[in-house]
Formats: structure tokens, C-alpha cells, sequence
């Protein structure tokens, strides 16, 4: 099967992805520039794909290590040696397993900041992608957000933070569950493709027990005017 | 006590309020401009302090028939008078009761909507307003959120809608609140003073019984710069 190696124009940065399969996207751009880490912090990224937000945020933060999960064994290869590529070898560190059971693959240990670009699609409805590799991306087929919650819940530190991308559709059940897990929603921004439209994705970062305030930041827009990014999404590029 | 007659601008309406106790807001033109109610439909206006949602969903709605609840003796005979001022006696009711109570007082009613601007803060830091009437329409002292979402969630019809505005900070609460009562959100809409400012409050639909998926309207921008409303703001006060 083919790859490519693509720039990531920030650091020299590269990443091998394959143009068939599935290649990162705006999101994965976007969660990894709302993501806080506190230095030194330790961070693991779940559905990690091949490894965008694991390689965006070593660059971003000064995490002193970021693991990441992928259950697809291409893409978590792909991660793994793109991590080799990029100089990045021991504090990135690509694990292939499956989410339902990070918290016994990492057992005994505990992040600061989980990070999470899943599956935005139920699967309910038996609509599902042919081709696996972006379906399983695209579709809870293995794994639900009430798994990621749990799992990430269980490895969070206490006070620790989960940042996620995901479709506003499905904020209400999100929001139930994260709470469940006893991860409290505390930052939220909607991303609009433009300033009329409808939110198509947000973003929400939530921290493991207390604190009960929600904070809104201004909507972020993608586009000022057809193909034109927003004064923020380039210099969201640009960083 | 002083009382005044204001002119709401809009088929001749006007509203009694007393200048030295709690007027309405914005916040209350923003939730009338947001309500949707099928013609013919009853409606139920919670909290209603001196009545301004009733009178405003008079002209903008073809409710047949809007009751409105409020607590307080003093704003809930102004609210009356009101109603008879502009002549809605018989399409527009206002009861004197609790909304711990409503599907008591409403015995045997059903409504196609249920709207409510109820007091936004928490009562658990005792800081609370000394003057009586602004601390019983700004702090949850007689009733909370839990209280608003039951007494709506018994007297709405299948199907029926409850709009809300309330804080942001307290959304992940209201929506598990809303979801445990078979109330689900359907439609968001962050406000924000201006674009580039956090929200400071959210409109919000939810309908009684199933439906699963939201939708983030744009945000609603109320100032374009300082002290000029946006397009949108001007276009909802002409309304």
C-alpha cells in the first residue's frame, strides 16, 4: 500500500500517512492547538491514527512524554516510525491496543492530559464506510465514547485534563457521560466553518473531579469568506 | 412603590414595571426571538416576572393561549394589569404561584411550549442580593433548575418544547438535568457580547421524548463594537 511523507511545516516535522487511507484533517490541527500541557506533563492520545496530535503537540508543548494508542496496526506503525523519522524516539512512544483496555495496557501508571480525536459516528445505522481503515475512524465500530471516557477517567491524574474534538450532534450525551466518568466540562468552544452557519465540530476540554464551571470561548470560525481562512486559522497554522 | 409604563415598541404593547424593582433585560427579548410555538398552541411562561415573555409572544407567535407563573404577589399583579392594558385579557392568564408547584396549580393542562428566564446563580455562597425582589428573580431561593425541569417536563405535551436562557457556566448541569427528566436538547445557541468574548449566555431548546440530535445554531453576536448592536440584535428588536 502506498505512503507519502508529508511536511508539517512547523520544526522540520514530517508524518507518513497513506493517501488512500486516512489522512489527518482540520480537526486533529485544531484539538492540538487547544490542548494544555503543563510542563514536564505526561500525555497520552487515544485513536491516535497516525500519531498527527502525538507529533503536533511534541512540538506545542513541553510534555516530557506523550504516548499514543492506535488499534489499527498499519497506522500505529506508520506513527511508530514517523516518531523514529522526526528524532522523537522515547518521549513519544506509539502503543498498538485497543482503547477498551488502556487502562490495562498502562496499567500503574497516570497522565496529566489525555487527548482524544475519535470516531464522531454512532453505529447504529449499519451506513457504514466499506473500505475499514477510514471506516474505523469515522464509526464507533469498536469502541464508544463511553469507552474512552472510562478508560480515560481511570488514568486520568486527579485535576487532570481530557481534551476532546467532536461533533456538536452529540454534545448532550457527551456532556452526560464525560460526568459520569466524573471528568467535569470546564472549556468549550464551537467551531464554525462560517459565522452564519451551524457548528460542526467542537471542541471541550474536562477535568477529572470538583469543579462545576463551564467556560464558553468565543466560536471559532474557519473561513472569513469561501477559501479564505480566518485571521486565527492561519496563525492556528502558523504556530 | 413607583410604577412605570413602557412602551415595548412593537403593535402598540406596553408593559408595567416598577424602575426601582427588576426590569426585564435583554435576555428576555433574546428568549421570545428564539421561542417557536405551532399556531394555535398553548403555551407556559415560568418565572414570568412582570409578564414580558407573554406579552412579547402575543405579537410575535399565534399561540392561542399563553399562561404565565410567577412567585412574586407584586410582579405577577403587574403582570395582569399589563395583560389587561394591552387587551390580551383571555389569550394571555397570569397565575400567582410557585414553579415547585406548576403541574399542581396547571392540573389536568398540557402545553405545546413551556418557556423560561429564571434566575441564573446558585444560592449556596449566601451572597445574595439583600433586596428581596432582584435576589428572588437573579438567586434559585424559592426553586432551582431541577425544580423548573420537572414541573415542565409533567405538564409539556409529547413532543413539546421548553426554551431556556441561562448561563454557560451552568450548561453541562442543566443539560444532565434536562436528559434525566425526558427533556432533550435539541437546538444551542451561544450568545456572546462580542465575537471575540466568552459567552455569556446560551439559548436552548429541548423536546419532551426521544430525538438524539443537536444542533449549534451560529452564536449570536450582540454587539458589532462598542455600544452598536449587530445587524441581528437590531433586526430582533424591530421584529
Amino acid at each position: 500500500m502506498p505512503e507519502r511523507i508529508d511536511d508539517l511545516q512547523r520544526d522540520g516535522l514530517r508524518i507518513i500517512q497513506d493517501p488512500e487511507g486516512f489522512c489527518f484533517g482540520t480537526d486533529a490541527v485544531l484539538l492540538a492547538d487547544f490542548v494544555r500541557i503543563p510542563p514536564g506533563g505526561r500525555a497520552l492520545d487515544m485513536c491516535t491514527g497516525t500519531g498527527i496530535i502525538p507529533i503536533l503537540l511534541s512540538a506545542r508543548t513541553k510534555a516530557s512524554y506523550i504516548a499514543g494508542l492506535e488499534l489499527q496496526k498499519r497506522a500505529a506503525d506508520m506513527a511508530a516510525r514517523s516518531v523514529g523519522l522526526n528524532g522523537l524516539t522515547g518521549r513519544l512512544e506509539i502503543y498498538e491496543g485497543d482503547v477498551k483496555e488502556a487502562s490495562r495496557i498502562f496499567a500503574g501508571q497516570h497522565f496529566d492530559v489525555i487527548t482524544a480525536n475519535p470516531p464522531y459516528m454512532k453505529c447504529h445505522n449499519g451506513l457504514v464506510n466499506p473500505d475499514d481503515v477510514k471506516a474505523l475512524s469515522r464509526h464507533e465500530l469498536t469502541m464508544d465514547f463511553d469507552d474512552l471516557a472510562r478508560e480515560s477517567s481511570a488514568l486520568l491524574t486527579e485535576g487532570g485534563k481530557l481534551f476532546i474534538v467532536h461533533r456538536p450532534q452529540r454534545l448532550p450525551e457527551i456532556i452526560t457521560t464525560l460526568k459520569s466518568y466524573d471528568l467535569e466540562p470546564k472549556r468549550l468552544r464551537m467551531v464554525h466553518t462560517y459565522i452564519h452557519r451551524e457548528a460542526n465540530l467542537f471542541l471541550m476540554e474536562a477535568r477529572k473531579g470538583g469543579g462545576r464551571e463551564l467556560r464558553t470561548l468565543p466560536p471559532l470560525i474557519v473561513y472569513s469568506e469561501k477559501g479564505v481562512y480566518s485571521e486565527e486559522m492561519d496563525s492556528i497554522y502558523a504556530n
